[in-house]
């Protein structure tokens, strides 16, 4: 497969860093093709603004989706994005390495994101109709592709559990897993996080890579989580609500995007 | 009282710099002191990185949290951030007002929360021990003062429901109201939130104005929501998991953290 790894760590010296040699060098041993966007060595621009659309005239109101549109039909786009946006059409696979800071991304690659992720590419893609309400949640341009978070939370696995005051991590990376992932199409593993990370001693960190390795070696091949396909007939259109008894029996919130098994 | 409100929207000429408007207009119309933090118009630098420390060696590896600790500790964060820091000081209420893109804040203002909120001021904050875990979620820096989202987004209120294709809106809010706002200390009041913000008329502004101003006169004496504080006994330290039979029933993930009325 084609790999592209998004980097989102300000110290190459970091764990982050150490993970992600770690991460490459186990995707490469199985004979896939690795890129990596490492955001903060490129000084990737982080904040979409109208230097991001060439096109439009000083005077005009910026509008971000139509500029979007607008720049991403013409070919518009800034070379840094065009070139993030080559990359995740030639992956067959994404993943997103972060640090868990105040519970989301890092800015900079929230950055990406909004800058990466166009109308017309990420968003506005497909008909709208009373069956059909765009190519997203489980559809679109990246669809037939995988995707995973790769995650380092300070905190312990304890605090991120079912009962544990930060929330549990699943609902935490809920937004990105179906909101940034899932919603142009990608099939999502379940993250890879590393807990407690500020602890690490030498044997924690050899336990810790050797996991990542065999998550590494199941890219291809591990059971993506089952979210509920947007246009499949789970959800009343255009409200877009799940519709009564689809789900198991009890659950609620985000889970109720999921197809139990 | 005083009012600090952060504004995360390239263009002043939009829906979000019009509700601006209407509230800064209403908070002053009930005599308080409104100071605004207009992201993008004043060049917010969003990312974190080691130019926030000029206090590290330049071989020096960056640990962000030690080097955040170093500086807040020093007086040495750059000029940006202590003013922001002071403003968080001067008032009793916080506003955090942006669109919701990619269902959470956009990339500048997450950059605004990671980069104001220091070790030593935003966390890293109180004693450790086995009965109080750092003086955060309910107390810190911040405790006493209020605090609100004011969040515009293109979708229907239906996909933001809670059988909605989005996930519940309070859901997808959590980790800003409980992880960054609750966090330091802020008692957090229900986010007033704009839905199908691309398709509003005149009259359609005007009932979303007059709602604004109802939760404006509102802000100094509405409910806050109801968080659990961390170390008020409902928790165990260290695990920090909620202790068992605390709960409404049927009651999972985030809305656990609540106290059920």
């Amino acid at each position: 497969m084609n790999i592209l790894l998004v980097f989102a760590h300000p110290e190459p010296r970091s764990l982050n860093g150490a993970l992600r040699d770690v991460a490459v060098a186990a995707l490469r041993a199985e004979g896939h093709a690795v890129r990596v966007t490492d955001l903060y060595a490129e000084g990737w621009k982080a904040v979409v603004d109208r230097e991001d659309f060439p096109g439009l005239a000083p005077e005009e109101r910026l509008r971000a989706a139509a500029a979007s549109a607008a720049a991403f039909e013409a070919g518009a786009l800034t070379a840094d994005v065009r070139a993030e946006q080559e990359k995740l059409l030639w992956a067959d696979a994404l993943i997103l390495q972060f640090p868990l800071w105040w519970y989301s991304m890092p800015a900079i690659l929230k950055g990406w994101v909004e800058r990466v992720y166009a109308y017309g590419f990420a968003y506005g893609v497909g008909e709208h109709s009373d069956r059909h309400w765009g190519d997203r949640f489980g559809e679109g341009t990246l669809a037939g592709k995988r995707a995973m978070l790769l995650v380092t939370a300070g905190g312990w696995a304890e605090h991120y559990s079912a009962r544990g005051v930060n929330g549990p991590i699943d609902d935490l990376l809920f937004p990105i897993n179906h909101g940034i992932l899932f919603y142009p199409g990608y099939q999502v593993l379940p993250a890879f996080v590393a807990y407690r990370v500020d602890r690490l001693d030498g044997p924690g960190f050899e336990a810790l890579a050797e996991e990542l390795r065999g998550r590494m070696r199941g890219l291809a091949s591990d059971a993506p989580i089952a979210f509920r396909q947007q246009n499949g007939g789970d959800y009343a259109i255009p409200a877009l609500v799940l519709r009564e008894g689809r789900e198991a029996p009890g659950a609620r919130g985000f889970a109720l995007h999921r197809v139990e098994g």
